[in-house]
């Protein structure tokens, strides 16, 4: 029997937020894996705002999607035909198979997912890039001590909500930045966060004023825009801002808005880094130990949001973090279509 | 005897360039010292980009001037009558005196200046502020290992044409930007940088990836804006981007520019981090010890450029700061008037 690949393809380079033209939706035959390679069934999909910059051609730290490809995207799947000495059939697998049903492999970036540790979706989430991301964005490029303040912005997203997390049980004040009161209740009814601030409601700086009254030592971006400068502008001497991502910017039509006040930096003596989690590779076991013995001592709480849908959905899940409706990690579950 | 004591103070917050309405020049007697006080005749004057943002109200790494008050300057001047054990008159001093023409001081914050070792005004330059900024904000801060490239803004002013220097001293690769041709001849024929890129000729993103072919590795800003900008689309994988200044923004009568590519920090790894020379006041010796090594020996060359004039000359030798027309140290020698 020839299964048949639903692939959701870049069609073109969109401008501001994507459109359904910018996208190609295919079929074609999955190929019978040659010596040496094995096919898996996606299953799960991580879907994060930093795909939106995969799709603009210019540098950045790793090569745009090409017009015609794949859409680059994480995710965990099962190993259904092999001709791997590795990789046996009903292996659970990840890897940056792309949004696609099927992918066909030869097993270079494939690592087994062990879901008797925790559920596929969470290894996607709090075990996979995003927890990693928290992890080694907050403490080592953040580096913040016991009694500091960190504050992050996109908190109630993948990345944000374990960053704050992280920050109280490294002993830290923990204050995030999100939109709408039900993502802030949540940031510190559920979380445990001190302080949570939503930026849809009113003054951001008024509200950083409230809660970090002594500055801000850890300034986790995610969002740049308006939140990387009221953060800036609330720095304590001696501050590091960690540049995770801006997702304010990405749609944007026009020049994206650069941080006005950035002189702030050298007010406060501070600095602001840039950092990727592909550079963390070979510490990614090392992060995934204290994500697991947290999560698993009740310290660090995972939070996904499955959607459901055919690959041809993709698009509009896509969307959805940017209209900033999600909390927590957004994992897009591929329905069971024909096949094994 | 009573002396006139002119001053020039600020009268009023200036909105883009300080406008003849935004000073004072008055004329007080000077106070006869009490015990533990002297007077200093004041002689030269340190005029530096900085001074434009102690004019403005708000947050930032010293108080602004009240309105009222004597114009903060740093000035070398000669003690005239002394009822202080530590200073007698004929001592040569420096301290922030202010731009006036005698001021009366109880020692602190004052330090003897050692005209034998060199003039006057290369204390206030390449052996003051100006050359210890360049010293502990390239070394301590930039962190250029030997082979590296170092790109300077503001490349042909007091403290630029000092980091160039010492890159080179340090065996890396210097290139200055700076505005006009004669001010890059200057730094290449002159002092010794491997190149020098003339912003108002053209395109200096063209010029960086000419003469930076493998990326910047630390960019030492004192001007923002579209220098700012070229260098962060250029920057290395681990590069350091050193804030001393933002002579560009200085005088914006809208917001200020923020680096709209400020993402690059990411894309290269990289950090920006801003730094205040007035940190580094027990670290002083250590720098001068170097600098007057380096002078001495023929490696550093020091360049002042010094103006004459009456303290009412003081806001038009400031505006000549912002017209890009001098090159190294600006110093403003007040004329012998009357007196002592």
């Amino acid at each position: 029997m020839t299964l048949d690949n639903t692939q959701c393809r870049l069609a073109a380079r969109p401008i501001g937020l994507p459109k359904p033209s910018d996208w190609e939706v295919v079929d074609e035959p999955v190929p019978n894996p040659s010596d040496g390679e094995f096919v898996v069934r996606v299953e799960y999909l991580s879907v994060d705002p930093a795909m939106r910059t995969w799709m603009n051609a210019g540098r950045s730290y790793v090569p745009p999607v090409g017009i015609g490809e794949v859409m680059r995207a994480g995710g965990i799947g099962r190993v259904i035909d092999s001709r791997h000495p590795d990789f046996a059939v009903g292996d659970e697998v990840f890897c940056m198979f792309g949004v696609q049903r099927y992918a066909l492999s030869d097993g270079a970036g494939v690592t087994p997912v062990d879901t008797t540790l925790a559920p596929a979706p969470v290894h996607l989430g709090l075990l996979g890039i995003s927890g990693l991301t928290a992890y080694f964005g907050l403490l080592d490029v953040g580096r913040p001590q016991p009694g500091q303040t960190v504050v992050v912005s996109g908190a109630a997203g993948s990345v944000g909500s374990v960053v704050g997390q992280i920050a109280r049980i490294n002993g830290c004040r923990a204050i995030g930045i999100a939109g709408g009161a039900d993502k802030c209740r949540w940031l510190v009814d559920e979380l445990g966060f001190d302080a949570a601030i939503d930026y849809k409601a009113g003054d951001l700086r008024a509200g950083l004023k409230q809660h970090a009254p002594h500055g801000i030592d850890v300034f986790f971006d995610n969002v740049g825009g308006v939140a990387l400068e009221a953060a800036l502008s609330r720095l304590a001497r001696g501050a590091r801002v960690v540049l995770c991502g801006a997702i304010s910017q990405y749609n944007a039509t026009g020049e994206p808005r650069g941080p006005a006040n950035y002189m702030q930096l050298l007010v406060a003596r501070a600095s602001m880094t840039g950092f990727v989690i592909f550079d963390y590779a070979d510490r990614y076991a090392e992060g995934v130990v204290h994500l697991a013995k947290w999560l698993h001592g009740g310290e660090l709480r995972s939070h996904e949001q499955v959607v459901h849908g055919d690959v041809g959905d993709f698009p509009e899940v896509l969307l959805s973090l940017f209209r900033g409706h999600n909390t927590g990690k957004l994992v897009f579950a591929l329905d069971p279509g024909v096949g094994p």
